[in-house]
């Protein structure tokens, strides 16, 4: 059924929650742009089509996204014929063929709505919009999975920018940095200030079609030793250092910035070239290292099973001031080792059941430390009961590292972690 | 079967036109990549890749685009099932798993390959050193399909950048521009720069992945009154006008530079870009259009069928100096009307066979102008009879043009160009 | 007496307060750089004097100070014997020689210290430094003579660039605007971001040698009608207009940012040049006026005389809530007709005593109107009594107003505010 | 006798020779802008009068220059009285009056005129209009000394901005660079590419007020061992080296391209600049030298004097071609060591009478090597018959021999050049 007829049909029925008006305006130059063979109006079309359906309202994209799915999909017997064909006779005229029909109209039409101005922009934000509904319509899986093909094709590595930020930047940009940061809130544009002091840097990936908008981007510090608490790091009032005098790189933050590319990763590539950058302005620093949060730990920890002392001992932490005050000497040494047990051993699949962990170590870092007390801010305490980890990344094994990781689901850990882990008293998992 | 039975087997069979090393080595790192699931890897990868690619002579990249058309297309068989699974049950799953088995796994490659630096460039030399073999090496097209749905994506209207050249623009592109110009040819620095002076405009598409490298460039010239003649415009020592007292812009050059782009059309938004921004630069600009040449009349003539005076005529041609002392007075005049029937009434299809006249007619011009002695060069006496063409953008009416010339195939063309067509002693084509 | 031999003096005296071995040290470096006949090597000199200069303590300047007015002045003897030889032969040569003499070493000084890195921003630190001990130093104003010459020369308005301040412009200039702004405090980032929403701009003017410096700027509002009151321009919450309605631009505030440039006036310029930029973005705007305060208002108003029922009414201003409740109804009336009194009658020389009027009157502005409750802040109650004045920069005569103003002290003013002027109850000043 | 009487009576007189209409109208521009007090007419004024002078022909040029040397120098008795003044009270206040007495109106005049837009460029055309003029009216040098007084002043170093000229830089720069060019003419652009080639490296010093004006250029070849001969290094066709192998950097043109700043040095600063830059790109660079003409030794060599035999060998100089074809063995060691002997002992004052010579060694280099038909070009036969010198910057010794230079007049050379001095046959100069 044609988006035509669907919608004569929908109109005939007369149903209230029928297409309005708008929706026929948007399809109709949907329709148009599919039609259209000349670029130059096909970027005209193209903006009015985009200017429409930014004026939706949230019921009008529902309905947009349902037609979306269901009327610029590949009809199945038109594909299974040409499969059938490509089967009889392989030449690349049916292969052609072939692609041709199996390719949603959806995709075409996402490819001409790019050219109008702020075309990319308004992908970017259609597709934000469509995850934020997709578990509610299952079926917009097939927009999203367009979406996302397309946007990976363009945001492929070679048309990133990767970009220092520094006090310098237009505050255009820098404020978008206090919206987006999503690890530890950047608390005002004096917060931010300091995070661009001369002892450290922050990077970001830009792309040609958003100016002005960082995609990903991260927070180093530059630091004698390996940092062990974060609350330092975000302290406004903490001396600047010298980068020269510096040996270890720390990456304390890092914010994918654009809902509309979840699941296009940049991430890896970024603190990899960041560390590339920060070795040739830096020569002598010894150690790339992250201080990162452990977001899963208390949620799986309310779910463990502990015998009568342990749980006792974890019992005091239902009290949110348990922390303040005397504990009890044990207190810190089970969690600890729960701590380790639970990045070592809980998964999610074959991998580590914690998030940040997952993207480390994929990476190809290694855990190196756990720190006591390493994040005391309110949301520290609520998810990692304040630890933090460090991961290393050591550039000669960064490779070797990922590979395993993603071969044999091995995990790179210092001794000590892993020594911790097995002085955890739960049970050692069942091997896999 | 795969890259690697295939290439066993050819190193099995010790044939000595087998499969190089460096082919088989070029195979290894094009599957690791394909495995590779980490974006940094997969960067260096690339680059290591591109790097034996380039390494390649001629033969063995022929050995590459064989192995690449047979060895990296979709399985029938696999496609098949996918494809009966699909009509069975249209779910977002089984699109989407249909969609990965006919997506041949050379387009992924493609993308991984871009990944590299400058693996864009690369990508568009990989498709120009294809194209030159692709009649000769039919089964490529397979691979040309690919590379071009790829490039059409990358190059996207909205990924290109408008940009002004002038005499403040870096060698290193202006002496691209003396290399690629395919109209009238640029003689040297002297002559280019007479072509950025002030009563001149050269405007060129860029792209972020192509830097210092035009697209496609345009030449315009400002005049008071429609240009009849191409010489004057490409006379260095002619005076340079005010652009304030010009009523005309005249696009006297139309170059595509990038071979590897072939078939993605970038000429029709250039033009029409270059009117916008020249509009608002001049508002007082009255006319646009273009001293175009129409390569392909005497190829026809040669073929057309005359009666005995007119025949007798036109034999004159045959003497490359015919044009040269007094002429017969109906010589003229005929060649005019026997041009105007040609671009009128000769047909590739239903459109003009003339491919300049497709070009600006299918932009939505019109034929305004023929003009008599418009280009002397060798060139243009042997391709043109020395004749050539106005076409004009008039704004108001291109898109009407266009969709006339695509629906109906109908030519817009001044009532005098009509007259001389039909005064043509050639008998008016069968309607069709 | 020679500086060395000065100084060996100071040091012989034994006196404890004498020239200790950082000025010294300063001045061997001094005057190495006044004998240093290359150009490279006086760089590296410059740099170092400069650095001695920075790190001496407020004493240590003095001192500094101290020998520089009076070591390196012109000898008089020598002066009156050039002067003698130029006025026996007025020939190239003596003149020449007469110049020499008559220049202070310290300009010369000066200027190879400006070769140094950074050496225009010093020598502009000096000078802010040097005139904020001036009033207790009169010997230091021939040093200060010197320095402005030499800056007055280097901040030619050829060598200024004016550049628009927008949310684009980098946080490192825009966080000085919030430092530096004089009139009505911009009170963080969000105020600042108000202020360059698109119905506002904001134009300063930068030098090559203070990158990322202003050294004046100025803000201005695109209204529909002539504002007449501030508080609304500096409100947050106000909704953005659009500057395609507006027809006036109201210039709100003007500030100057260096000390170091003191008496280096930018202001007419930066003020004309911003109309005209603002004329050539928005062709329909009809009016560029000021929306200024009256600073030196309330200080006259408490000496001046007035009989008892005036002086009864103008008693209520002691109250500092003396606006807040109700008003007896002659009040404005009476305080609006002794402002206009003021800025048109009360002198300081020949021009008036209000340092804005003389500003804005000098540049050629006519005085357009008095606004009651203009500016209800602190300070705007306490110097102008809430009152605020509206200049108006009529494009075609300002020159005329300019001349007038200069060369005969005429004050161009509207009739409204003549009249109210007139109105007052102090008596017209005696003609002069 | 004031400009504006001095012009009564030329136009009293009748004189057919006299100051004509636009000289007039040039001069009462000139008052008026003294007289202005605005900044923003200032610029408006001086824009007028720049206009009316660049209007002028030769003739009218020489008046103005006539008048401006007569009637705005400072007048003998007014300044004998002001510095009698001083002599009596030497206050600041009597300094200033002093000082203002004595500055001749043009320099005030001139300053102005530097506001106008485009006022640099014109000021620094009219010093060499002037400077070419000077010899015939030498009562123009007050007008010079002015000139030159502010123009050294706005091109101090602190104002200078030293850029890398390649092939990317705008084709308006680099075609100044082929006029410009003094030392070895480029031919063309071919020529100019292969010196921007990645073996060689070229600088220039700009200044902000001069857009897309070079103010002297350097050309730099990175070789393996110190140039003997320049011909192979102004060869198209010779193979790019790689710099990473180089381990010279030989200097082997420097250019000044302003005329109007003539007796304004840069080359100093701009050799030792580009070293630093040199040496922080190549760390691995050992040496800097230049291949310099010695553009005086065949014009002294005419009037040397020689006995018999070494006359008659120098006397086959005559012929043209006398370095075509055999030559006696003799010659070459004997008008090398001639060489040698014109470089250190023939002298102009205390330093020596080539000019090249003069400045590299001023600079603080050393004569390092003399090169046996290093330049075969005519000219360099002509002017140094063949022979080249390397001069050596050692970056550590360059202060040192700058000081030895200036103070004492010592000529750092290497051991192998005084021993070719002390071998020529011509007398030692008495010791002075």
């Amino acid at each position: 059924m044609s988006a035509a007829s669907f919608l004569r049909k929908l109109i005939a029925g007369g149903s209230k929650g029928g297409v309005d008006e708008r929706i026929e305006l948007l399809l109709s130059h949907c329709n148009a742009l599919l039609a259209e063979s000349g670029e130059y109006a096909s970027m005209a079309i193209a903006g009015q089509a985009l200017a429409v359906y930014k004026a939706l309202d949230e019921r009008a994209r529902q309905q947009f996204f349902d037609i979306l799915a269901r009327d610029y999909s590949p009809a199945p017997d038109v594909v299974a014929r040409a499969a059938e064909a490509y089967r009889e006779d392989p030449s690349p005229e049916r292969l052609e063929a072939l692609q041709n029909e199996v390719e949603p109209r959806r995709q075409e039409l996402f490819r001409r709505l790019n050219m109008a101005a702020g075309g990319t922009a308004a992908l970017v934000g259609m597709r934000k919009t469509l995850l934020q509904g997709l578990r509610a319509h299952p079926q917009w899986s097939v927009i999203d999975a367009d979406l996302r093909h397309l946007l990976r094709s363009w945001f492929n590595r070679g048309f990133l920018r990767l970009e220092r930020i520094d006090w310098r930047t237009p505050a255009l940009v820098l404020e978008k940095l206090i919206d987006y940061e999503a690890v530890h809130a950047i608390r005002g544009w004096w917060d931010l200030r300091r995070r661009l002091e001369n002892d450290r840097r922050c990077f970001a990936f830009f792309h040609a079609q958003l100016p002005d908008e960082p995609i990903i981007f991260i927070e180093v510090a530059l630091t004698r030793g390996m940092s062990a608490q974060v609350q330092p790091l975000l302290d406004k009032g903490a001396p600047v250092g010298s980068p020269s005098s510096a040996d270890c790189a720390m990456f304390y933050s890092i914010t994918n910035c654009q809902e509309g590319l979840r699941g296009i990763s940049f991430g890896n590539l970024l603190i990899k070239q960041v560390a590339e950058e920060l070795k040739r302005e830096f020569p002598h620093l010894r150690r790339f290292a992250t201080l990162s949060p452990i977001p899963g730990f208390r949620a799986w920890l309310e779910k463990a099973t502990f015998n009568g002392e342990n749980a006792a001992l974890l019992a005091r932490l239902k009290d949110p001031a348990w922390h303040l005050g005397g504990l009890p000497e044990d207190l810190p040494k089970l969690l600890m080792r729960v701590c380790a047990y639970y990045l070592l051993r809980a998964k999610h699949g074959k991998e580590p059941l914690d998030p940040v962990a997952r993207f480390h170590l994929g990476n190809g870092a290694a855990l190196e430390r756990l720190n006591w007390m390493g994040d005391t801010s309110e949301q520290g305490m609520a998810r990692s009961a304040g630890i933090m980890a460090n991961y290393v990344y050591w550039l000669a094994e960064v490779e070797h590292n990922h590979e395993a990781y993603f071969r044999e689901h091995v995990i790179a850990a210092s001794p000590a972690i892993e020594k911790l882990a097995r002085e955890c008293p739960l049970p050692a998992p069942a091997a896999t």
